[in-house]
């Protein structure tokens, strides 16, 4: 599956806010078209926005540096998304071809996938039953992805595995995204509610936890869509091998540790509202709605970049 | 709130099955009313249906014998509905008052949720942030239920909870049921999705977890809705106190521990469309959707029943 494809001139994008009722391909033209795509969710994943924001500048006939500032702004906080409009800038300001550029970019990005999962791919075994939780697959980024990335991969090379995805409310990624790719593949995926990790780990069904991450702390502390902490608790508890997997760039070693790391909180509404046919509380009940949580760095059996496999204790500024 | 109100002769009943959105109250008239209304979970909660089923033998004029064989056909596996019409089978034959009967049935239910919530009361204190997972209140009983008992008896005695309520996947019962009575009867209540346990416990948010049970072995491992076991684990990584509210009939000392009880498994598509407006996962993706888990009585503070609050080591063979 390759969500943003580049091919005779043309830039052609899957639509992921309609998955997975509907498989519906896209080409953006105006840079309000890529503004709004990035905005509606047709295009997420901090790695897939930058893909798609290099192709913007690069197939947009405007003012780059005035281009640059109005895609940075439709997500101010994707570190992904500004740190490829400022290096597409660059290239433009060297004279280079831009759509050489971003085709790199792209490149690039499949090339680390590849290697993340290469890495995570030699710690299982075939046959293995693996947990994961939200979407870290190559609809997040470019191919394989990270934490499904050996899963992908694994199915190339033959592996059978037999796959549980947490749904991950409230915004259903594992469902609606994750059992979607692995279907896809052609891979086993069963699909459970979040609540039911604790029981698929007690029946033995459940051999290794793969997770991807939105920001590592120096001391291995991870950062990971809501629900993320609670699964290693889980795993810790059933003696399952926890894995992270995201991009060495993920790592921040101007964070200590996790207490360093904001959470950021999401509108009540999703919770109660977010794809369900009509609310399922009182308008006037309140909700927290925190976004991501904190896996503590001891709940972590490794940590997989594309640099390798680490594992704790984590002090990633010493291993520079 | 009362679900089940019997008053100058007319029997009143909230459909549960219309919440959050409508409070619609109906009067069940023929045999053929209360069968639907149980099955198509207008009257929910096993002890609720017990009272329900007493009312119906009470009201409907035929023959006792077989209204009570068509009854029990609706939920065979629900205990507390054969229960209580195999008492007013009894009561009839003894010609006693039936609608007394029935009447004493939920005084009787009320009395033994008032004790429940006594006891669990004690354990606590004002301001207390207390966890809950899906519906053990007044909804699913006939007055203060029994893992929401303490909540809504200090309520009335001047007690301010924060209560969290998790949403309880995928049937929802946290969202449409527990947050509804909660704010009802005017107590803090914060709605979380599943996955959010392990961070509100994290951030300090909670000194207590209260939970209800369906059946209690006898070493104290406690089948209830499914998530209830994973909550129970980060409770203990956390050092917060885990609390089983039930009625002491729970108990089935014949059952050794766990291992013995079988896990309901209910329809796969639940999951992937139970009060969403579209499928979350294609048709072919497999779901796998068990109602319920065990939890280790290892994990359990305390079960807190009608007769008192049970410490570990649990033998209710031997305390009997």
């Amino acid at each position: 599956m390759k969500n943003i494809k580049y091919e005779n001139g043309v830039l052609t994008v899957l639509d992921q806010s309609r998955l997975p009722g509907e498989e519906i391909y896209f080409t953006p033209k105006t840079k309000e078209d890529y503004y709004s795509a990035i905005k509606t969710l047709k295009v997420r994943g901090a790695p897939a926005i930058g893909i798609f924001a290099a192709f913007a500048m690069a197939l947009i006939d405007e003012d780059k540096t005035e281009l640059k500032t109005y895609l940075d702004s439709v997500r101010p906080t994707a570190v992904n998304l500004s740190w490829a409009t400022a290096r597409m800038l660059d290239a433009y300001n060297e004279g280079k071809s831009l759509i050489d550029e971003a085709i790199a970019i792209q490149n690039e990005d499949i090339a680390m996938c590849r290697k993340i999962s290469e890495y995570g791919l030699s710690l299982l075994k075939d046959g293995d039953g693996i947990l994961t939780h939200c979407n870290a697959g190559a609809l997040a980024t470019s191919e394989y992805g990270t934490g499904l990335g050996p899963l992908l991969l694994g199915k190339e090379k033959g592996y059978n595995f037999r796959v549980y995805s947490d749904e991950t409310r409230p915004l259903l990624q594992g469902a609606r995204l994750t059992s979607y790719e692995l279907e896809k593949a052609g891979i086993d995926v069963t699909l459970i509610c979040d609540n039911m990790a604790s029981l698929v780990m007690k029946e033995g069904r459940i051999n290794a936890v793969l997770v991807g991450a939105d920001r590592i702390a120096n001391n291995g502390d991870t950062a990971n869509k809501i629900g993320t902490s609670g699964v290693a608790i889980l795993a810790k508890h059933y003696k399952i091998p926890f894995y992270v997997l995201a991009p060495y760039s993920t790592i921040d070693t101007a964070c200590e540790n996790g207490s360093g790391i904001i959470i950021e909180e999401r509108d009540a509404d999703e919770i109660k509202s977010f794809y369900f046919e009509k609310p399922s509380a009182l308008p006037e009940t309140k909700c927290y709605n925190p976004a991501f949580d904190v896996t503590d760095s001891g709940l972590i059996t490794a940590i997989i970049t594309d640099k390798g496999i680490h594992y704790p204790p984590f002090n990633f500024k010493e291993q520079l």
